[in-house]
């Protein structure tokens, strides 16, 4: 979109394509993995998908928005945190602008899973007035990612610059990754985290969760590669319902 | 700020180092420049000023906020817009998340004239709890406008996508400027511009505002350059007086 | 709380006791559960705690919230959803007011799980403020679930008056289950269902998800002992913090 | 409602009923009343109401919202205050839920003076959205007051856990009073009482207003019949108003 | 307020005055009266009681906020309504102005019943910030309207543009009063006004409530020379407590 | 408006007047303007335009708004400040209860600068819905303003309590001003007056922007004469719209 002179998003317009909106977060991952990782990976994610359809499903690429609700990590030097309320309005906003404009299908590519509470709210908001949006936080993921990992998950609900995300940065950002200053990070989860609320501080002197030193980009490629695919039918789908030729999620396997 | 690993952004801090956060907007700019102009002019003004000060004044760069209040143009294919609340909201809490980090002031790069109000509004928010916000919108760029521009401007508070935004672009990103569709465009405005609210669509066919024909490269440079020296006095100024040694405004020309 | 009079509310709040907050949902259950099943669900649960820690732990029983958020079954007769904001508006209110009395411990028993978001969110409101608050949604459950369940859940992250949730009603309110109306129901969910938000009725014709006919009373007795027993400790580690002897989640299991 | 199934719920609203919303509040009331008194009090009306007009007119009890604004002794032990605005928006809400299944008549029996503002708030937002509210605050009771009434009212406007509403709890719910605990108190009201904001506490050691002492069931069922005569006559206004017959208030006394 | 300089408001400043602010409404009174009336009245009470005072207690008069939340008249020709909201922020806002300049009695002089709602909210929130706001709805008046009275009131709780407030504007702006169009009007109340929020043009075809053809002068003049008194004392007593001599209500009859 | 009766607002309404809506603020201006310069300025501005246009073009007028957004001098003994957020909704409200009326065309006479920010967000919001806002800032002043001026401006951009402001005065209000008090002021604006918020004490000692003593009823006579036609102009324009003959704008000079 950024690129698009107004003749071009004049005909693009025509088309109805499905807006593309990349989410990350500025937001400390430790000394091996730059604290704009997430928006790296949300960039990324949303170019490799633009060329993947290219020509198949009409899309529009929005810039990324780049700050995220950090409460958990909120404290750490690398973080800044804007809240829920903010990230909700943003999104809501930008969908009650493409319904001006006609469009109604929004696929919101989101790196940072602190985004998904707010996501959540701008969503229903905007089903309530037309827009259907889907939230994607890399979909597809779960299968290849059991496949490839070698290393425990340090939380069965929570990762973080952890041998997965870390995989991610060395498929699509590897010259951001310093593996010499990846480590392993296991740290003693209070016995009342799911029910009390802490900012990780508390408990964990890094912000790794996990085995950062089993990374590789291989492994990254591959979850990945199952991500653009996924991404891909979802956004096709929405081609789908928006054009009216059919209802969403009924051909998709 | 975006490639810094925790480390380092931790060794940043300790400096009290100036926040930059460029700001600029989606919105149509005609056929010769693309709608993420003053996405481009704000990151790419930033990463100069960044460069110009390395090492003499320790700063932070922030990404680019890419989504700006368009109201005037909301109904071009190219614009997406977001209200005044939400600009403010956004930068008023980033501005709450530093002060945690013990830093108080705060630079905005802003290339999109729509954004002030927003930004006024979380200026003087932010200041009464101890964060200055200066806000750039061209600082110094008036004398040596004066002194390249060959053609009239369209209204005396208003410029888009003419000659001068037009001269930015050439010398900032001339790979996004198409100058064979550059036009000429002086709308009548209404008798009552001043006191009514219009959408530009109202009156003028294009969003162009002047005569974009009459930009170049060097134009641009001779202004921009002004525009750089003048940020980097400012910006000194204000890590002088977050490190406590003089109030601001005091001592430069 | 209901109950005490003000001479007795003033000595038990000496004790600092841990303030106990139930809170359901009026939604529709289908036609063999009442659309007050988590009111009941919570009131009860809340009831058996209490019971089981007298003389242990010192709590104030707060009187059940009875509306919660249902936005995924609003549209249902037996639904009435109130929004997140209120929900979470609420909690945080009170939150406020038994920090005015020097209580600094709330545990919220939550029988819905579409209350879940907003109440993270007055948790952590209330964390900054100085009041711990610990959601507990069944905490304890998952290990005798996977003990006692005979059928398959209809999603893996959603239960809906299926064979658990009717056991616990079988269990805790036998005298509303009409256990000849209870049906098998799972229904095709869409396959964007995780991207795209649905209200349930879009893909079913009814709001139980899965097998309500193996419900026994057996059964959810065995899983609401275990919740009962993890509520229990985790309201004396909240009692403990509050009382200074020790921070939460330090001992426990 | 609570105990509604589906099938139930819908056979009902087929018949358009009045919706019936009892609130109290959690507020001191000396040391021969509990807390809840306001809860149990609009329990317990709502109940009756309910009982008595049977067959007679449809209603839909919906369950008590148990927290109200009690700003005036928000810091006695026994209170727990919320906001106005939170009560406002939560009855708000309801109404526009009941609203999208077709109906637009809600009845709010009131037991707390407190929450009156918050209730004229959401019944005009309310009106202006097609719904009815009649706020209940004991109609009907002034006559019958004057009757039984044997001791003067501390105030002209506000009466609380005295002879009255000590006898609105010995018939209502006698096993929850202390008659051996109840007290006489007339307390000296700041001469600009009318004019400046006060919490009771700054006035009188007790909550108690008037002579608690004299309160007997037969003074309340003498006053509380007459109100749920009245609260009768009403629902049917607002039920053939609903349906269409008549416009409120046309023909009853 | 408006009258002084700089150096006046200095000097009064030092002497810790009591704030006055009128407010009034603009709104539909019948033929008789202009719908400034409530603007009229609280500007003339406030100007005669600063007369009243002058030398003997130190106050500010502020200019008359002359819009008010009207609902009840809104469809009226002559009202222009704003929320209770916006009356209570105002009203909030200005409280906070003045304790920045080391102020803390404030006494709003209102003319208009539909304020008081508003009034009350912003009187709370300021007494929590250390503001004590008055709010004087014509105080000291229910002894001698007692007496003057000739005509019934049309409703025990509600008086518009009759014989009582008629009176007042023939003592205070005797020259917008046109007698010859006074009338008498007694609508037939809904029996369940008292539950239900009606519009006053739904059972009334005039905005007078009662006999206006009953006022005098005189009976104005007697009305409102005690509520001079009055609020005479009131504000001495505000200055008191402000100045820390005694506390408010001490020692007034 | 105030003083108009029912049948007169009625009869005035039907010729679709333009709303004229005065602003103000209560704002130190030294120690030879009285603080409620602002809004005897408004007010009699106003007053004078409505005689201007008796009988050619209908309108109603409103009473003053006395309060404004008076941030830079809030600190000064004579300033009281509101916030823009309840200037803007004063406004839009005001402006949905004229539309109700069937009203659309309102002129708001501003004699505050501070206000501007808070009148455009009302005036786009108002857009929205049908209303044509016109926001007056001594409309055509420019020109003659540049003819009679002896003295230079203390900023291109802020004029207070200077050879202008003192001239209107002289010429509106002469009875309110002191020459003998006025005084020339020049302040150092700090380098970054532009970019940085300041509240005007941080760098005056006095409100006084420029040569007050340069002011004389004539140069005040000659502007406000110019900004009375323009107004009147402007003013036809907007009922010609309203009553929809052409639209506006269209043929004015």
């Amino acid at each position: 979109m950024e690129r698009l002179n107004d003749a071009q998003a004049r005909a693009l317009l025509l088309k109805k394509p499905v807006l593309l909106l990349p989410i990350g977060a500025v937001e400390a991952h430790g000394d091996h993995l730059p604290a704009g990782t997430d928006n790296y990976l949300a960039r990324r994610l949303a170019a490799t998908l633009v060329e993947r359809i290219a020509g198949a499903t009409p899309v529009m690429l929005l810039p990324l928005l780049p700050f995220g609700q950090v409460w958990s990590l909120s404290d750490a030097p690398g973080s800044f945190s804007i809240s829920n309320e903010t990230v909700s309005r943003t999104v809501s906003e930008i969908g009650l602008s493409m319904l001006e404009k006609g469009l109604s299908s929004l696929a919101v590519i989101n790196a940072h899973y602190g985004n998904v509470t707010a996501l959540r709210e701008a969503q229903r908001q905007l089903k309530d007035k037309g827009v259907t949006v889907a939230i994607f936080n890399y979909p597809g993921a779960a299968e290849p990612t059991k496949t490839v990992r070698e290393r425990p998950a340090a939380h069965p609900s929570y990762m973080h610059a952890c041998e997965i995300e870390t995989s991610y940065m060395l498929h699509l950002a590897p010259e951001l990754v310093r593996m010499d200053e990846a480590i392993v990070n296991y740290p003693d989860f209070p016995a009342d985290f799911g029910e009390v609320a802490y900012r990780w501080s508390e408990f964990s002197a890094s912000p790794v969760l996990g085995d950062a030193t089993a990374a590789t980009g291989e492994k990254g490629r591959i979850i990945l590669d199952a991500v653009i695919n996924r991404m891909a039918e979802l956004v096709a789908d929405l081609y789908s319902r928006q054009s009216g030729s059919r209802s969403i999620g009924e051909t998709s396997p």
